[in-house]
């Protein structure tokens, strides 16, 4: 095999009901199922599995504790808290899981990553955008996904949708619309400032036409990536 | 009555075996008995009582949870999680129980604050000291003690204590004497950069002379403080 390949890190980010934890899994079974897997497997012999699906606040045993704390804490969680929190949930999530799979060649793929406190926290709730910058710079010592695709869904038809999923409502989806809307036009900010690393996907659209999407945008880049690999 | 007199917040701080907890009850009662406490109520009628003690980290509910994650993990903790962990419970209780006390003209003593985690965390494991002072200025957004009484103990004296109080020991008292003395040694950069907050208590000698330092001490500080109380 040589010298090793670098290890890659795919986020998907969005607002509520964008589906991105669906679409996580059809990804998941089509890298599978076209042959991608296996042959970045081979690249990567002595990391099995070669891919790592996790997601954040909880990726982590620590986690699963703040992500409790994050979303269904009795009392008031204070803003600066809350801020620190997810960061604290991200540093153990970095230095834990994503960090060593990246350094031993493999795939990351993440529910949520730093974008979703710029846009929630930072333009849905307001809070100092400086002060989650620098954040984001301690939890993740500049570490950035090199794909992050951006699942863009109106909030009045995303709410709809998760609404429908759960029955009930988490601390997140029971924010207003306003709320909502405040988080879209974040996360097309943070789009229009990186245009290189997040990749808008339309998720107004039907399941299948979301999927189809994100298949062609990863296969362009999964060829990029890997050029050993002839594309399955 | 009149306008309102300022909050006066007073920190304790040292390290393992240094008698804080002790320290902290003595004065209590000692506030009381001696007259001090009763004035000061007299002085802010509305806040019933005019005296709050709490502690870091765990003086919230939220933060009580923060503490068992901190000193009782199962798994290893990420330097840079730990950090923001401090820092989110710090937030929580300046937020939910300081801050809101101080506001009333309230007087506040607490157990450790931003000064442990410079000595702990930055002198003592070696993390970067800026990234501290950036996690303690979005913590506390720059509110400082008024008064930091850093109760000085050798290590070795302070660890024997501290073993025979408690019979078992947490994370931070099994770390090894050398990280004991770094931690002794913060304390003593902090009080050189801001000896005006920081007074220096020799907590090597008994319980009683300690006390007598602490008393003196604070006698001279609430006479400034509080010149509208004739010393009891």
């Amino acid at each position: 095999m040589g010298k090793q390949i670098p290890g890659r890190f795919i986020v998907w980010e969005g607002g509520e009901g964008a589906g991105k934890t669906t679409q996580i899994g059809l990804t998941q079974a089509w890298l599978q199922e076209s042959g991608w897997l296996e042959a970045l497997q081979t690249l990567v012999p002595q990391l099995k599995p070669v891919m790592l699906v996790t997601r954040e606040p909880g990726g982590t045993a620590l986690g699963q504790h703040l992500r409790q704390l994050l979303l269904h804490s009795p009392t008031d969680i204070a803003p600066a808290c809350e801020l620190l929190l997810y960061a604290a949930d991200r540093a153990q999530h970095l230095a834990e899981k994503i960090l060593p799979h990246l350094d031993a060649g493999g795939l990351v793929l993440c529910d949520r990553f730093t974008d979703s406190t710029v846009a929630y926290q930072g333009y849905g709730r307001g809070l100092d955008l400086g002060i989650i910058h620098q954040l984001n710079q301690i939890a993740t010592a500049g570490r950035q996904p090199d794909l992050t695709l951006w699942l863009d869904v109106t909030p009045m038809q995303g709410l709809g949708r998760a609404e429908k999923r759960s029955g009930s409502q988490d601390r997140m989806e029971q924010a207003t619309l306003a709320f909502h809307q405040r988080v879209q036009q974040g996360f097309a900010q943070l789009s229009g400032q990186a245009p290189a690393r997040i990749k808008r996907i339309d998720a107004n659209c039907s399941q299948a036409e979301v999927t189809i999407q994100i298949q062609s945008c990863l296969r362009e880049v999964l060829r990029q990536w890997y050029p050993q690999i002839s594309a399955p």
